[in-house]
């Protein structure tokens, strides 16, 4: 009987890390944004631990503040992932590719080609792009909910019917008969729908897994119905363990729904680590990286604790005060945590260091915190394993890869080694090539 | 004084080479086609002769007979050159991009990436495609030609545009002061026409060369004017010294009508190789790649010639009376060419492994004889330089490195050694960032 044991993946994004001021840190290349040796060292890290995939999210748009910050994302995440895959061997490869912004015939093609370079490693995190900021750059403003989802269900459908269009067994490459391949096998789709349409066929041979992985990122209930019927990975995003329980529910009733098994689709949501030798190291790590935004940070922690709090008194903690006024907002699941961290007495700068207003739960301190935080929400049937983002990446990855998995692996919680090659392999994904036949379109 | 030489670059296609047997020779990987592996070879064979660029044309469409032919091009271009930008370091990497069939945000973006990842390397051979093969897998038709030139047009502009919205001084990565970027440097385009629009920024630091250059491949009237204002390189195809001095000469003309000085733009026409020991040798060579096409290709030379030829009579030279009869046809530029080839009392299977009828002249005999060809064109002014397409590329490239290069450098036509990094470098182009402020849109 094989024990269940956990998937873990990491961001791989702007070459610095999760954290804002990661880009100025003492030991990062600031330059690391458009270096390409960078993200491969980066990738060759996340290797290094066995991490099952890296995960690259994409606008492409950009909505922090230049002057002071990065960009979130890659330059291009097929090119990122085109290098990564040439100089890693094991890794899977999860780049986002918009199902609004892109034509199906050309998605299509990169990610085969893609998943025939990496041998069988690529994976498509299919989103339709929400953000007006995005659409400004195509020229166009983002359609209604109704026309995006739409077009993202014929996406999806559209481009696996290309990549099952040169069939399976066609290629022959024969020196001897000379024929290349059978002719027969390699047809065009002529698919067309409401948003969509591509005559095809794609001239690309299946990789070792056949085709890519489809992933999908999101929380809505759009989410869960675009991922159900196709996507073998969601990635979210939860700061509760009941949130990420019902998340991961979700996605695995939409499977059901679709006709497929739940465990077909993997909930992984995100953990943000600072790994050190002790809480406090951690906490000046966070605190070196971040101060910078903490005023505004304090503006934003007095709405999610109702209170008055002084952002020109981040050295002392709480007031008995202050904690007794306290109640966390409901409208932000962060809340309650943060109250927790406020009430063990830390200073003001420490309840925000702690990372308690982040984009995901925030690990701060020795291994082994990680790694209880992981075996808590896995264990509790939260989450099928985690996607990680390092608070730097150089040395981050490495506290991550030397500390946690360790440990992990000692719990009998994470492998000790790939097993298989591919990322269908990794992610325990069946066995797709073209269109799934439970799926009509 | 400097002596003006000349510049060459290699066609990397399909992995095998330019003639249709190319896949299932000896010493040929017939899994060429999916391997990145072979592409990166032959790009390293290419660079070790110095050769100024890749070339690599690109449909995507499918237009041979699949049973016995592998397909023409890449799996992927943008794919295929980002591992060659990893894994080589001086040779210029021009990728075609379709101006009817792309995002100019998706593109502008994929070949800036290029350009940085390869340091200042990258080409985009901008071409409208002309294919219903092509318009085909985009659920579409091909649009008028006033359409698709008047889109090109723009879309040119709108990439560079985008490509200069990163202020080429923008970038400070400041470890001490905590600057990341002149946030006032990185701005909008805001640009919109008839076709296409774009807001921007698009947010990618220059590369070593700026931005990536621009070519065309094309030889109408349109083709000249699309180059004119914008390019650095035509890619052409030209049978005769006279054709190709008037190609050179339209794309000249077209610079300068532009506002720009001539000599900024290249004209480069094709030539196919087979370089061995001696004729013979060669000959013996494209007979075993080409043979299967023979009978068709009888036919075909017949209506070039004028006269009837007999397809089981492959041994015969051309009778006497067969050689008076011919008239070359002046709707085919070959047909003199092969003329001249038959008068020399070849068999009719030799002629035809002539590469008569083939997509440009054909070189099929030892080194000198190339090296004769290319300095010939070169010095009537028919040509700055070449683009090679070997017949099988893994021992067709060497041939070509090992043979010809070395008779083009003794008589002083080619370099010994890269002089700069940059594609820009290589071509002698004048430095640009964002739009050419002499053109206007
Ligand atoms: C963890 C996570 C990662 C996401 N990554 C991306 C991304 O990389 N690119 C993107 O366009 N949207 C991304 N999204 C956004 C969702 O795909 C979705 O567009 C968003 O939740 C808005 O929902 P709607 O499309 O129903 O309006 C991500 C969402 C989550 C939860
Ligand atoms: C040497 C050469 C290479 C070309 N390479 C490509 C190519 O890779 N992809 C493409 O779509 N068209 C290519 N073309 C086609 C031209 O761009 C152009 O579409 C064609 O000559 C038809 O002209 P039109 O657009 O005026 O109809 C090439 C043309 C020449 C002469």
């Amino acid at each position: 009987m094989s024990k269940r044991q956990m998937i873990i993946g990491m961001h791989l994004g702007n070459g610095y890390g999760s954290q804002p001021g990661a880009w100025r840190m003492p030991g990062t290349d600031p330059r690391s944004y458009a270096s390409f040796d960078a993200k491969v060292r980066q990738a060759q890290a996340a290797e290094r631990g066995k991490l099952q995939f890296l995960f690259l999210p994409d606008g492409p748009s950009q909505m922090v503040d230049i002057e002071e910050e990065a960009p979130n994302f890659n330059l291009d995440v097929m090119l990122t992932l085109a290098a990564v895959a040439r100089e890693t061997s094991r890794i899977g490869l999860i780049a986002t590719g918009s199902t609004t912004f892109n034509e199906p015939y050309n998605l299509a093609r990169q990610f085969k080609a893609l998943d025939v370079m990496s041998h069988g490693r690529a994976g498509w995190n299919a989103v339709t792009s929400s953000g007006e900021d995005v659409a400004a750059n195509y020229g166009q403003r983002i359609p209604p909910s109704a026309h995006r989802y739409g077009r993202a269900h014929e996406m999806i459908q559209l481009v696996q019917a290309l990549w099952g269009s040169w069939g399976r067994e066609a290629w022959l490459h024969n020196h001897n008969t000379g024929q290349f391949a059978k002719a027969d096998q390699i047809a065009p789709i002529n698919m067309g729908g409401k948003y969509v349409a591509s005559r095809g066929p794609l001239y690309i041979p299946p990789s070792e897994q056949g085709q890519p992985v489809i992933v999908h990122a999101g929380g809505s209930p759009n989410a869960h119905d675009l991922a159900g019927p196709y996507a073998s990975a969601a990635i979210g995003a939860s700061f509760t363990i009941e949130d990420a329980r019902a998340q991961r529910a979700a996605f695995r009733e939409a499977a059901e729904r679709a006709g497929r098994d739940p465990d077909e689709i993997k909930y992984f949501p995100g953990l943000m680590t600072t790994i050190a030798r002790d809480r406090r190291s951690a906490l000046d790590r966070r605190i070196a990286m971040t101060e910078r935004l903490f005023p505004q940070r304090v503006a934003y922690l007095q709405r999610m604790l109702g209170i008055r709090l002084d952002p020109d008194r981040l050295d002392a903690p709480l007031s008995d005060k202050q904690l007794n006024a306290a109640h966390p907002s409901p409208r932000d699941p962060r809340s309650a945590q943060a109250l927790k961290i406020a009430r063990e007495g830390w200073s003001l700068r420490d309840v925000l260091a702690h990372g308690v207003i982040d984009y995901h739960p925030v690990i701060a301190g020795p291994a082994i915190e990680a790694a209880d935080h992981m075996q808590e929400w896995f264990k509790a049937g939260a989450a099928d394993g985690f996607w990680i983002s390092p608070d730097i990446y150089e040395d981050g990855i490495d506290a991550f890869v030397d500390g946690v998995i360790p440990v992990l692996q000692e719990r009998g919680l994470f492998h000790h080694d790939y097993e298989g090659i591919t990322l269908r392999d990794h992610l325990g994904a069946p066995t797709q090539y073209g269109l799934d036949p439970r799926i009509s379109g």
